[in-house]
């Protein structure tokens, strides 16, 4: 059904990689797709991988390499000279070409494009290279299927046929004026059912046709496609000419993309990394928030040194003083990350402060009250001290609202300035609600319990 | 371009329906995507959607009640007869007809099915309502287009021009044999360009042809789908016979709810809750993750109870209490969520223990050393007390080792046993790191410091 990679299966392959035979190699190789042949690539080092790469056909060479992931792409194309990389660049989709290029330091770029033989192509991945890759232009592809109003079905059928050649995935053809601006579009389906002698004008849906700029923002460009179930969305120019178009897979990736960077800010993890990414760059990617986190809690010990004559004067202040700020902290992340996920996925709009705040309150309110109570309870059965229990509970109860108020205002409010609303979420917010919690349970008690 | 939902827009609508000014909202919504409109829906109440659905042409209001949100759907559903109900499932894809049937109850639900006037689609929809809506059948839709091995393409466009009219999107036509069962399939394109007497079999191809078994977890569709750039996946029974298909926009809310749903679990949310859901089920979703907190918070109060001594003898030890269980909370939910995202998006095996568990220990020392050496200088510039500074770096560097590879270990740990390793994230791996932090700290002070 599907392909499932195991150990021995490597072993077996990294054997008859040592061993130079070919013919096992390509009697595992065939039956498999170039996404399992990239999963194996993975797995196994650089110039095993160029060996098998050598042997597979060029088109699914290219295949191969557009499926690999970044780093150990970045390994193989160290070893492979600048003519084989143009080679196989001329293979794949122009957006994908683009792309592996955009990987190169511009040296090696420059030469491989100076190889390239079939200058259309070449000049496509140029221009691509051009926007910015987080925009709808960096994600698009050269490759569409259009077709002019004046068209026949069979003219039409014809210049497909033409055009198909390069483009791998059909889903829905494009129609344009004589200036190429998109008026509309017509689908495979339809033209497959059409007379021959049919018009294209007179088959073609001008109605809702949805389509995004090229300076779009790519998360944009995902809720276009998600909102609107497109498996392609057309790319047009500042003239509302047609450029290019995206598609669905690519999409794919900068949902899963956008999902997993919200996550890991969330988690105090800056930057894109993975389980197999190296030491250091994990490394670089988590310092920076637990030096954050550790100066927010060099913070908070200026702040338990400040209230020090309250606790000499009774030490079970003391007892309680990691529970409010942890709490304050959990519920911070819990407010900040409903605010970030409604942000991203447009269930929330940034007009919605006051409403989102009246709600979130109130929850808070409910959870703190039983919060609250549980550690009265306890703290009674336990110490038998209703002072202090009076005082932790309301300090709870405090350290609630603050925490819940400033995880809703926060985000919404960096968001309002285009600033990532994910930075407000994790060791940040849990940091701050930390040391401010910290200080209001030292106020209530002083007000409550000296 | 892009249709975008302001305030304004909606208080006209509103006063249009108020008005009963059908003529007005005719013309505003002639324009508008099933999706947009849905969104309008999201934001008036279930008797102005009612008024504005049964303005609408049939096909478009079905259109409108599959991309509505549950929660508003739920609430028009309400207000719908049993025979309106049946008469929008006739109009949409079995999958959604299910998916909608499925959120009714099930006295609902007969009367609904027993007013559908087509039986066909009606058991149909029946037979998908035994699938767990978890699965590749609880996703998959009836409608696909098959063609046999022995039809010419001429038979095949007659035969797909009929059953393409219950198809909305055709990526992929699926060629099954004799007895049904997948052989391989044949794309739009190449049966456009074919001659109408071929015959299918010599164009199909049946190489490294992908499918799943409908009982197969929706995730693993997700994945698969992902990996291979699948538009849509042909669904197969255990007998291998072709039984539905699942396009990529289904699969695509999948990716979404996973994400989002880890990082729920991450920030001590459980549930599938937005920003607009009730008070009552937002604090639903919060309290027992503060609930854990709150108790692991309590065996905090207890661990410093117990050292209350050294405390007591040196109350200096106390202004690093908060410190340290803070930073092991960081650190676990770093760690905690690389191995939770590497499982998800199949970049890190579950054999792959002693890998990670090595690469989290060298970067624990790196980030631990760092943020250790930082304390201690410090310490050192704010209270001149370099036994202290020792104390507090051993354990900050102690805590941050335990923290890390209880993070890593945890969460694998659970994913072998078959539960959700997300549960390790947010919350539950904080508070358990602080109860333990807390231990060490106090444990090394005892050994360092007094």
């Amino acid at each position: 059904m599907s392909f499932k990679l195991t150990r021995d299966f490597i072993d077996n392959i990294r054997q008859a990689v040592r061993q130079g035979d070919v013919h096992i190699i390509e009697s595992i190789l065939v039956e498999l797709h170039p996404a399992d042949i990239a999963e194996i690539f993975e797995s196994i080092d650089a110039h095993e991988s160029k060996f098998i790469l050598d042997l597979l056909e060029e088109e699914l060479a290219a295949e191969v390499l557009t499926e690999l992931e970044e780093d150990a792409r970045e390994r193989l194309l160290k070893i492979m000279s600048s003519k084989e990389i143009a080679e196989q660049l001329e293979q794949i989709d122009s957006d994908d070409a683009a792309d592996i290029l955009g990987e190169l330091s511009e040296e090696i770029q420059q030469q491989v494009i100076s190889q390239m033989e079939d200058e259309d192509i070449a000049s496509e991945v140029v221009d691509l290279l051009n926007y910015d890759e987080d925009t709808a232009g960096g994600l698009m592809q050269k490759e569409i299927i259009k077709a002019r109003l004046t068209w026949t079905v069979l003219r039409c059928v014809a210049e497909l046929r033409r055009q198909a050649e390069n483009v791998e995935k059909v889903y829905t053809i494009y129609v344009v004026d004589d200036k190429d601006r998109l008026v509309g579009f017509l689908s495979l389906k339809k033209l497959l059912f059409a007379k021959p002698k049919a018009l294209v004008e007179d088959l073609f849906s001008s109605k809702k046709i949805i389509s995004v700029k090229a300076s779009e923002d790519k998360s944009a460009v995902a809720n276009v496609m998600r909102k609107y179930n497109l498996e392609s969305v057309p790319v047009i120019d500042l003239q509302g000419k047609l450029i290019g178009r995206i598609t669905i897979d690519d999409i794919i990736d900068v949902i899963q993309e956008e999902a997993e960077k919200d996550y890991q800010m969330a988690s105090g993890i800056s930057g894109n990394i993975e389980a197999r990414s190296s030491i250091f760059k994990i490394s670089r990617a988590r310092l920076p928030w637990l030096i954050i986190a550790l100066f927010g809690g060099l913070l908070g010990t200026q702040v338990i040194k400040s209230f020090e004559p309250q606790i000499e004067m009774n030490a079970m202040l003391a007892i309680y003083i990691t529970l409010i700020p942890a709490m304050a902290g959990n519920v911070g992340v819990q407010s900040s990350a409903i605010v970030v996920q409604g942000l991203a996925n447009n269930t929330l709009r940034t007009d919605d402060l006051r409403n989102r705040l009246t709600k979130e309150i109130a929850v808070a309110m409910l959870n703190g009250l039983v919060c609250s109570s549980i550690v009265f309870i306890l703290n009674y059965v336990f110490y038998k001290d209703i002072n202090l229990g009076i005082t932790v509970s309301v300090a709870l109860l405090t350290v609630i609202l603050q925490a819940s108020i400033m995880g809703t205002i926060i985000p919404l409010g960096l968001n309002r300035i285009k600033i990532d609303p994910a930075l407000a979420t994790g060791p940040f917010i849990t940091t701050m609600n930390d040391v401010v919690g910290l200080f209001i349970y030292f106020s209530i008690s002083i007000l409550l319990y000296t």
